[in-house]
């Protein structure tokens, strides 16, 4: 494919646990240098995050893989000072320490700016750099509660629901990767720099909030399984613990629907023969629809069934089911991150493929480093010789350890 | 702000429903000229999604803002050709039919490259452009079916649940956007246009998807509203309907919280005193919170003394708690998208706003378009007469009604 999106283009990467390392990840994959900034000793968080193989965590295998490891004790004057160096040549900052700890560390976007007028500096916060809510902690379920996402899933009769997924974290590495790659086109245009501010927390209020209560004086509410306004449409259950998909929105699916059911004559039955009807009397619809599920021996069928007769629909995947599908598996959809160093278990680790496509450039897939392996020659390119980097290292693993 | 990030920067846009029209939305925020091609008579399927204000769908308001329309039968020649002639002298075309439409239109990437080598070209679909699945319909729902989105998400002892938001569509739209900011930045340094495959569902699968059962030999579960090694962290319900985040995943917080609730005996109870213990007894411990959270008037009573204590938690926000939040209004996270003509019950639509801030640059909310108001301007330019425009617009119009 030739050059790659981001050949010859330097970050530093100043971000720790998921969506910082996540969205870092993606640009190596794309060809850029990117030099992670660990703690001595133990690193970036996520190299414990469960579970492990040989001691290593597989959640690390993924966020850093293609990265550089460079261990600093950001105590020390002489961290800032490598740091500030490496930013003054760089093309990306990422972080996402707590807003305000870059500013008293002396490397908050004014700073950087100041000997890198070009940088691209993102920053990745739970509540964003300003504001009350700024310094407060940012788990990724509490991103979810405030936005809305867990109130408005789940059954209307229970609890709010959380997202199994730390969704958070995941579209706060997309957004990052987006805008930095925006950014770098505007400084292609401009020559200018500039900082990205991205909220896990303002995210997810985008993607869940629905404000629409301010005209229409109702409240907003969760629908559960199926839709407010639209039947069938939601999921309906077997009897092995198996779900399907239903979406049969106009009458000619909803006669296809009872035909496949075995049950034409609902078809034009004055109680679901329009989609008003189906929707207040949802209870009787999901009853059909499930006792035909019942009756079948697998979900595949009922799947199988469907889709001949042009009903749209599909099974629930479990995450086996979508390891195996064809689809996914053809397109390339998952792949294999090579395992780092030290991990002999296991010869990498199957995990989704970056989700989308360029024509003109392709992801590669490198392993992570092990903590500190570019300590030498990051360090030594910068003037420390061989034994000062041996010293500051053992000088901060045994603070470290303290 | 002077020169906005897209300015002078021309869009095709062939989407339809949400997710392109809301990716090319974020591209009119920032300055592009977005010719939204819509289908004569109804237009944009969003133009009809409810609530309704005035006949006009908010959904379409806020999708569509800041667009030109442009009315177009895509079964008349001469409507490929404006189409022709305007991807020829466009930046980016973001199109969202299923795969292979474009193609038999004479519209699909290799006719606009062949006129346009350095184009942008968008496709955004439920499954890809390729593979066996790649006409399928997508409905949202779809893709969470088969992410595992909906498997991973909900009690554990009860169905899969469905995602309170049409999650593929948004986290397309962002994915979109950014995979078009990313490719105009590589078309800025190499000169290359490419094409951009976005799958709804491929988004969904990454964000989703764990493949750890390929060495863990454990499949993968849902853990509901709880952690599956963390306690406690998770949702916990007052008396009231209202819900409180809390997370205590150390000794330290643990005792806090035991010091909040009045139970300090807890705190070094041998049933609780480990993360480990308080997993293995998860539902004494949300016994104990919970007890403690319907002994108090409200929510926001809990949330305040745990902040007071340096607890992590968050209310469970409605749409309607979110609206208020000081934070997020002061942060500038909810904007009003102003109203299109012919709306005069209210002035705009509450939304939150673009989610992520660019310091270079700031979006701008206009208005959508009324259905088609752009034809004479566009296509005068392209060279019809007025009248010729009169008259195919008068077609159409007849041949959509029949």
């Amino acid at each position: 494919m030739g050059r790659n999106l981001y050949d010859g283009v330097r970050v530093v990467d100043l971000t720790n646990n998921f969506a910082g390392p996540m969205s870092s990840a993606l640009l190596a994959d794309y060809g850029a240098e990117v030099i992670h900034v660990e703690k001595p000793v133990t690193g970036d968080d996520n190299r414990f995050f469960s579970p492990m193989v040989d001691g290593v965590s597989v959640s690390h295998m993924s966020a850093n893989r293609g990265k550089r490891s460079l261990v600093l004790d950001l105590k020390d004057p002489r961290s800032i000072e490598s740091i500030k160096k490496l930013a003054a040549e760089a093309d990306i900052l990422i972080e996402s320490y707590r807003p305000g700890v870059m500013d008293r560390l002396g490397l908050g976007y004014e700073a950087i700016k100041a000997v890198n007028p070009g940088v691209i500096y993102c920053s990745i916060s739970a509540y964003g750099q300003t504001g009350p809510y700024a310094n407060r902690p940012g788990y990724d379920v509490i991103a979810q509660a405030v936005s809305g996402a867990m109130y408005m899933t789940g059954d209307p009769n229970g609890p709010p629901t959380k997202i199994g997924s730390a969704i958070g974290d995941w579209v706060g590495a997309l957004a990052a990767f987006g805008t930095i790659g925006t950014a770098m086109y505007h400084r292609a245009v401009t020559g200018k720099g500039q900082h990205i501010d991205i909220s896990l927390a303002r995210l997810l209020l985008w993607v869940f909030a629905r404000f629409d209560f301010t005209f229409t004086g109702k409240p907003e509410t969760r629908s559960g399984n199926y839709h407010t306004t639209l039947a069938p449409y939601g999921i309906f259950n077997g009897s092995h613990g198996d779900s399907i998909i239903i979406g049969a929105l106009n009458q000619n699916l909803w006669t296809k629907l009872c035909g496949v059911m075995g049950c034409p004559e609902f078809a034009e039955d004055p109680r679901y023969n329009t989609n008003a009807k189906r929707c207040d009397n949802l209870k009787d619809v999901i009853q059909i629809i499930e006792g035909w599920l019942k009756r079948l021996d697998d979900i595949g069928e009922a799947e199988r069934r469907l889709m001949e007769a042009g009903v749209p629909c599909a099974k629930v995947y479990s995450p086996e089911d979508a390891f195996q599908d064809p689809h996914f598996n053809t397109c390339g959809w998952i792949t294999k991150i090579p395992a780092p160093a030290g991990v002999t278990s296991i010869d990498g680790r199957f995990f989704p493929s970056n989700p989308f496509t360029f024509s003109a450039v392709a992801p590669q897939y490198r392993p992570a480093p092990t903590l500190g392996q570019d300590n030498h020659s990051i360090l030594e390119r910068l003037g420390y010789s061989f034994e000062e980097v041996e010293n500051m290292q053992k000088e901060w693993s045994e603070k470290a350890k303290k």
